[in-house]
């Protein structure tokens, strides 16, 4: 295994917005460098740590927490920890950023992947924003639900208007820069 | 950090029994040795990923698969982690065993911490028997819960009749002998 620092790569964005895109592409880059890395997926997570949870903003504030301490128990362990849920709520990524660094053992970037609802009702990959639209999905971010824009985000990937290549090199050089992996 | 491989150390047995003591007594020895551990303790993990479940048989069964599928996560980046909860169910260690030999990326090393009921219920540390056996306490394992022991454990540690110290060594002499750590 190369060296390398073990951090919390945490993507936020509504459904649709390209975060498990954007994490598989870095997911495989970081494989191809020889980290170690591990993708938390939201539906994965969901089901191994918190089935049973609803979508209300208490049961996805736990599941998102529970994604958090799994991310700094692995970031601790020189592990590049990378999570794809969507974490709407601004408190609680703020809560898991300020743990991570309280800790003082990994670093804590968050990545917003970005665009705008329209666009995303237009693409509707899985055809959601529809049923959203028509009443159908209760508690669907963006639609039903509050989705939190992060006010400092340490990275901005356009997804909308920009390619999955641009917003991986954007997020890769970041990383350089903060000394969190090499080039 | 001393290279060594990533398993998990899987402790079993009943309230009192010395699991604990010997995971922190493991965690140590792995610590001095530079390597990477990782201790899931029960009352731990229960707030961190299990908060709202009850001891009833289905929702032990789902903190203990937690458990279990952190533990993977961890092992298969190369740490060793050690879960200490009493986890009474022969069936669900059995399945977390054998979905890390089928993932094959780390061993499952099952250690029995064993003492009659008789002892735990002489010493009784934290007073839990005596309340268990008033019947104050519902789904106390050992008293108005089952345990089952491990049919064929890797290591057995006779806590009532061995030091901690004696229990410390078999458990370490086996790893060494399974080319899990060096001497």
């Amino acid at each position: 295994m190369t060296e390398h620092r073990g951090f919390i790569l945490w993507f936020t964005g509504m459904s649709g917005a390209g975060k498990s895109t954007l994490a598989s592409a870095l997911e495989d880059e970081f494989k191809r460098k020889g980290y170690r890395v591990e993708l938390l997926d939201g539906d994965e997570v969901r089901t191994h740590l918190s089935k049973g949870l609803s979508f209300s903003k208490e049961d996805r504030d736990t599941n998102v927490r529970r994604i958090g301490w799994v991310a700094r128990t692995l970031a601790k362990h020189g592990v590049i920890a990378i999570s794809a849920a969507i974490s709407p709520y601004r408190e609680v990524r703020d809560e898991i950023r300020a743990l991570t660094e309280k800790e003082g053992s990994a670093a804590f970037v968050e990545v917003y992947a970005e665009a705008p609802i329209e666009a995303l009702v237009a693409r509707d990959v899985k055809g959601l924003y529809k049923k959203a639209l028509a009443g159908e999905i209760a508690h669907f971010t963006g639609v039903s639900d509050p989705y939190e824009p992060p006010l400092h985000p340490d990275v901005v990937a356009h997804t909308s208007t920009e390619s999955v290549e641009t917003s991986v090199k954007r997020i890769l050089h970041y990383l350089i820069e903060k000394r969190l992996i090499t080039e």
